[in-house]
């Protein structure tokens, strides 16, 4: 490709639109341009880097025996109605009515199609385990799209489902799909953390997702250094703390409180620290009320809570509940002499020695509470979200909370789906069973996105070969000077019959101009022609990742850039000390 | 691939959904499924089919010169009501409300957003001619999606608009668009027809659509197979009659004809053809009103209307216009003694020997109106539909009329988008000018559906090579006997070494089953292993197009597979008798 002749609207102010690297770099880079709230055009450069990764993804997806489908954005809302997703999606659904007044939705997610799909279509535990997988445009209407293409409305997701008789079959193909998705994730140069994550009620088994570590993301996640557990918010366990042994002997009092109803102002009014605390929340678990006791520094972990109540959902009780529960209005509920409810305390609860707690009534609190003198827990479990420094559950070394950009996911789903849909294969002794099923995603546009935030350094984009949008680009100085010219034209053509992917920078531009968009769209290659070509006859081969230079002939060019391309495709996993560790499942 | 691991749900029998033979067999063939109304599922078959059109398609774009972008589906109802196209498109659109109450439509095609792309990215003459071009899912809310993948409501199309200074570098543009066009359908193996199409007002130039003749084809078309004129039905010329010499002299009269306001029932009423019969329009030519007269048997032609009238747009005039014009209800104009207003009249009312006509009051007709004798047209024009039969324009040979599915439309649209969106562009003497645009479309689903409804015959479908799902099928007719499935199983591997396309059927099924699938699905070449290896040790290969048979060793396979291939690849347009022409621009 010769650089006048493709679009690249580089540009040198920093949009004001845009809040992260990635977004900012994409756009000054011309790979990028925004139409609406959440949704972007991607031009040229930036085309080419999404098809590049599609390849990826589509050839690793075959490898590991998953088969390409393809299967409708549009949707009648019956279908998802069917399954209840309707309300799990909300308004992050886009919901239109036909010109016949018909409703449909735009799919944010493909279980309800694929399931039915497999359903009518296959029936025998022979074709077994299916696997797959379509690479889509899908539709969500995020409350708050941001940071360019990292959160969009619309973005192009390989889903993939695995169809299963037994949860046998659906580990090994999980593993296999895990995998595939370290072998993408590394081609594509970038370096990811393996997290387990939560998988829900229903059957559910192994979930976890792939992570990027980066300020920006908007996941996070906790990580130990010591075991390499890595876990998100949502699933990270927190080690029990040895039983405590309490040593004061406090005297228990009611104080008055009057409208202090958090944590916040109790604290300010007594004077006592958060963690002295006890907070109480009176819950729903399938419908059953329970009082969910944390500290008052830290916060109940739902999915936790359910998991440890082996409850399919919970959700905040309503006014109501919690009047009847602690005969006090909402605010003031405590686990002193709370009865007629399970009360489930988080392990940190009983190590409060003095503590401070609602009095379940009105405007009052009580102060010198004892956990295990004053109430009882009916369990004592692991129900709050995790902090940084927590201890890690596998070694207890202290673990690290940072914040990532999830690329993929691979989820153990069960058989969620197949039950709702009555989707069952007969097995080998003719009985129906329904299918059990694993879904796999990876976002497309994000893992650009997340390649840029992560590889960027100040002067633009330091893209991996392997999606960068050309490999190589070759810089000829003074387009006026006919050997320079002449010079670049040869080592252009050289590189093209090599098989190589390559831009001339035919631009009649300054020096300054060609390295400074170089730089900033990131090629990983460069081969300049300059004034030192006109003495030596050399040309010079630069490195974007180091800037590093070496001088060589046109004859060893092709080799040459052959070789360094090589090595730079080496899995930026091993190869970088960003520290990130990789996780197996 | 084997069978045993794809997803080839074939049916026996003939789904009742379906009307359309593509439709049958591809649902049949266990390539598609319906989910809703106009939406279809691909599964593994049917999606690798696409996959081989959409490389075929990007491969020729990208040697024409075209740029790979990729713009949003998700738009602003804003961006569409810049170009006042929401009221064009009107129901065919679908329209919805964010979760912020914000009005968005789903993108039929992309002129605005490209336009604008361009607009705010390009500036100066020397980055022209720029095309670009995407491969992306187009949504439109038909009235009456139909025939299966042939008429959706959801589809991927590659559309791609060129942006010029000046209409000669337009004309280079569209004729290199125009020949990649025929070489994409050469490639996917389809015959066609190129006609001449309808550009619409505002600069636009010429316009053509390749056709692919088909009897359940929704476009219809006129050709002539004496010169190759071919234009489709809104822009086929009629070649004016001879100037008639009237002969007779009736004598002209106003009869009663209470409540007949339409040519059949005047007709019926007054025992006339509607050949004799002067059909009277009145309509708004940019807001102006004027009669239009057609022959009773013929049908005003809108866009030949406006054409002569070299009218923005033209529109039935309403009902106090009519009254106003004609001083008499609507159903009895008629151009005697019609005054006040422009007549322009068909070359064929001009050859009505003793006509009949609205006498411009209520229930009563004029009859004996001889043309020239009684009224005078202030122009006579071709403003009628063409029908079959109808002399050529340029040799005057008798036309045929064939219905044809479209499967590409280029086409010159001058300055309607640039201007409409303020898109400029600095000329060399630095004055701001209009892009002149051209743009390019291309149905991805619907080639393979055409391809299908050409070429399929009672046993199934036909694949050209370049686009079967699987280019040979190695078929083991006993899975029971050892050395034909090891023959079989060599013959694969060899043919996969060999960088062919081919699957095995390693069912264990009757060789019944096996053959009629394979017909059904239509893989171009089969490689059989059958009793006959028992004896000779020799394979079968047989060609579906022709169901011919030729005997040959392990040895000679892959080379004769290979050649084989090649012949098969040979464009379908030369090489059928389907006696469609092609005509270039």
């Amino acid at each position: 490709m010769r650089w006048s002749r493709a679009l690249i609207p580089t540009m040198k102010e920093t949009p004001s639109e845009a809040e992260a690297k990635s977004h900012v770099l994409l756009l000054r880079a011309g790979m990028i341009r925004k139409l609406g709230s959440g949704t972007y055009s991607y031009l040229p450069l930036g085309q080419r880097v999404l098809n590049k990764i599609v390849a990826v993804v589509r050839e690793e997806m075959d490898r590991a025996g998953a088969l390409e489908i393809l299967m409708p954005a549009l949707w009648p809302a019956e279908v998802m109605a069917e399954s209840g997703r309707l309300d799990v999606f909300g308004e992050d659904l886009f919901r239109f009515k036909d010109r016949h007044g018909r409703e449909g939705v735009l799919a944010p997610t493909h279980e309800e199609v694929v399931t039915a799909l497999v359903r009518d279509n296959v029936s025998s535990y022979r074709q077994l385990p299916l696997n797959l997988y379509q690479i889509q445009t899908k539709f969500r209407d995020e409350v708050r799209p941001r940071f360019g293409p990292l959160r969009t409305r619309e973005f192009i997701m390989k889903d993939a489902y695995s169809f299963h008789l037994d949860q046998e079959s659906l580990e090994e193909t999980y593993e296999g799909m895990y995998r595939a998705y370290c072998r993408i994730f590394d081609r594509c140069g970038l370096d990811y953390v393996v997290v387990e994550a939560e998988s829900g009620a229903m059957g559910g088994g192994r979930s976890q997702e792939f992570m990027v570590p980066s300020a920006i993301g908007d996941d996070l996640y906790v990580q130990c250094a010591g075991c390499g557990y890595a876990a998100n918010l949502a699933r990270a366990e927190v080690a029990a703390p040895p039983p405590a042994r309490l040593k004061g002997d406090p005297e228990l009092k009611v104080v008055d409180t009057p409208g202090a109803t958090t944590i916040e102002r109790v604290s300010k009014l007594l004077g006592v620290k958060p963690e002295q605390m006890i907070k109480t929340l009176i819950y729903r678990a399938d419908g059953r009320p329970v009082a969910a006791l944390v500290r008052g520094d830290h916060e109940l972990n739902e999915s936790k809570l359910a998991r440890a109540l082996r409850a399919e959902g919970v959700e905040l009780a309503d006014t109501p509940t919690i009047e009847s529960v602690t005969s006090a209005p909402v605010g003031f509920a405590g686990p002193v002499r709370l009865e007629g409810v399970e009360i489930i305390a988080d392990h940190a609860v009983m190590g409060i020695e003095n503590g401070v707690t609602g009095a379940n009534q009105a405007d009052a609190h009580m102060i010198g509470v004892v956990p295990g003198r004053d109430f009882r827990a009916d369990r004592i479990e692991d129900i709050r979200t995790a902090v940084d420094g927590d201890p890690c559950p596998k070694c207890r070394k202290a673990t690290k909370l940072s914040h990532g950009i999830e690329v993929g996911h691979v989820f153990q789903l069960g058989t969620k789906y197949s039950k709702a849909l009555g989707a069952t294969c007969l097995d080998g002794d003719g009985r129906p069973r329904p299918y059990v099923m694993g879904c796999y995603g990876i976002g497309v546009n994000r893992i650009a996105a997340a390649v840029v935030e992560r590889f960027a350094d100040e002067s633009g984009i330091v893209w991996p070969p392997a999606i960068a949008p050309y490999e190589v680009v070759v810089i000829p100085l003074d387009m006026s000077e006919q050997r320079i010219v002449m010079a670049a034209e040869t080592a252009y053509t050289t590189l093209l019959d090599a098989g190589m992917d390559v831009i001339l920078d035919d631009r009649s531009e300054r020096p300054g101009v060609k390295f400074h968009d170089a730089d900033l769209i990131g090629f990983p290659l460069r081969v300049v022609v300059g004034k030192g070509f006109l003495k030596t006859g050399q040309l010079e081969l630069q490195l974007r990742r180091d800037a590093s230079k070496v001088l060589l002939g046109h004859a060893e060019l092709a080799e040459k850039v052959q070789a360094v391309l090589a090595e730079l495709r080496a899995p930026i996993g091993q190869a970088t000390d960003t520290g990130a560790s990789q996780t197996g499942p």
